[in-house]
């Protein structure tokens, strides 16, 4: 299939949070894996001290990654995350994870 | 091939140097693709404005990634675009790009 469009989900975790996130990554439903336009997905652990993760999607089209961020797919995927967000705030602590998505085209290989 | 290891060269250029920097890359020679341990590559262009290309190298070992870039083969990969950067400096100019090496472990897909 062919891989056009790449969004990369720069996701900065506290230091007590990273061993949770990576957790919660390799334990995912895998919701996101069956929708129309994914083709693949990585999540990259940093090699330098206090970076940040990345995770990177391969899709079809602009389009199928747009229709995932507004999905019930996207909302079950990040629950857990979402939901530790939450409970942070509501304690009053600060937010264990925060995410900032960049997109890009595939031109060359 | 197992895919373990990932090289993400974020690369900023001159707004005047992105069309050669695309044209470097869409005619390159594939020296790399030859190498043992290589398994594949992505050169992404950003959505963003005024953001970072990303060029993404997936890699069997850390060691295969390292061994690449003490080769012969990324001399001559990057042949063209050094011979650019060192133009550049011999007239005085500022560099048309830089760029940033990072690496990473697959955790998860």
């Amino acid at each position: 299939m062919e891989k056009n469009f790449v969004a990369v989900n720069y996701i900065r975790c506290t230091p007590e949070y990273r061993e949770r996130f990576e957790y919660l990554f390799g334990t995912r439903k895998k919701a996101i894996d069956t929708l129309p336009g994914f083709v693949d997905m990585y999540v990259l652990k940093p090699n330098q001290d206090d970076d940040n993760y990345l995770v990177v999607s391969f899709w079809t089209s602009e389009q199928a990654f747009q229709d995932w961020t507004k999905s019930e797919a996207f909302i079950q995927g990040h629950a857990r995350g979402f939901e530790d967000i939450r409970k942070a705030k509501a304690a009053g602590q600060p937010s264990p994870m925060s995410s900032d998505f960049k997109t890009y085209q595939v031109i060359s290989r």
